[in-house]
């Protein structure tokens, strides 16, 4: 039994390592956090698989509303002046979207909206969750946000079961919130977990020298 | 007394806060690792002064051999395409700089050169520690990387005392060098706490919702 155990395993991360690449778009507007944009980067640039070919299963690119130049969050100054990959008319179909704090916009939310009747895997950090609210994906569901911001997120968007003092939570099936700017590197070790199992993504978090705060909750 | 010591604490925190803005630049090539960058980037942006202003001590700026735009780490597709702020010939006199991980090159180690003798503050994050021994900067002094990289670091710089498992070490009165990856985040607050003070250093982890390691080393 235990060998079948280990045969379906193997034959299962085979399957995982020649399995099509894991497009995970980063969406991108004016004043787009830096940490938030970096955690889940970070995650999914060091997954290497634990296969012969030490597989990457991620690829990531960033989408925004046009290919302009935009100004990152900064600091007496204007920010890291990135310039996006794709317009949202000309993108890749992603498989995972990662939204964190920024200004939005009506094309990033009709985008978002589109993601999500597509059931695609959406995360929200930090104050990003005011862009997937505000898009009306939170509605009846739970979800969080950056503590500083609970308050407003609360009245702002009172159809949503606000949960304070997580480092994330799942919304639906495809969807989850993280906390404030470094829980997103917690949401996106959990979503290698997912794809990959537990250990996978614990070596992960290994090699970015970063040690894992609890705090999954299922609602 | 106890009135004395909280006037004077008074009088220094405003003394901080009506301080130079204190520069801090981000040293950039092709490669430049993301979170490298975005840990300390996010820390001093983050670090908000206990103030009547609300001051924000920091000014955050990218620095390269060139304004051409460049490619940051990724994974099976280019990565972040950042346009630099600054090129070393016409960069603001930096108070602070910070060196992640990337492929460096020439000028970049003549202009940290010039800066560590100009004594500025120099920190490293993961192999970082690799451009600033080169540059002979860390000769007989302690140093630490990327724990995957620290072998190599070794054997390649046997004249610089390699320091294992911990999170920065502090090479000389102005030098610092991290770990891995997020240990450049302990790093950053730990030049806050320096700055401001250990509770500064604390309300900026708290907003980034960080747990902040242990592992400061003077040697």
């Amino acid at each position: 039994m235990k060998y079948l155990i280990a045969c379906l395993l193997t034959m299962l991360a085979l399957a995982n390592a020649n399995a099509a690449p894991i497009k995970v778009a980063f969406v991108l507007s004016e004043g787009a956090n830096v940490m938030d944009i970096a955690g889940p980067w970070e995650v999914f640039q060091d997954t290497m698989l634990d296969d012969s070919a030490g597989s990457m299963p991620f690829v990531l690119y960033t989408v925004a509303a046009s290919r302009t130049p935009l100004r990152t969050s900064g600091s007496g100054a204007p920010g890291l002046l990135i310039t996006p990959d794709y317009s949202f008319d000309d993108a890749p179909t992603p498989d995972i979207v990662v939204v964190g704090a920024q200004s939005g916009g009506l094309e990033l939310r009709e985008w978002l909206k589109r993601q999500h009747a597509a059931q695609k895997t959406m995360l929200s950090i930090c104050t990003g969750a005011f862009e997937l609210a505000h898009a009306g994906l939170l509605n009846g569901k739970p979800a969080t946000t950056h503590h500083d911001y609970a308050g407003t997120f609360h009245k702002t968007y009172p159809d949503v079961r606000l949960v304070r003092e997580v480092r994330f939570v799942q919304a639906d099936a495809h969807t989850y919130t993280a906390g404030g700017l470094t829980s997103g590197i917690d949401l996106a070790l959990h979503i290698v977990a997912e794809h990959f199992g537990e250990p996978q993504a614990q070596r992960t978090a290994d090699f970015m020298e970063y040690r894992r705060a609890g705090g999954k909750v299922k609602q």
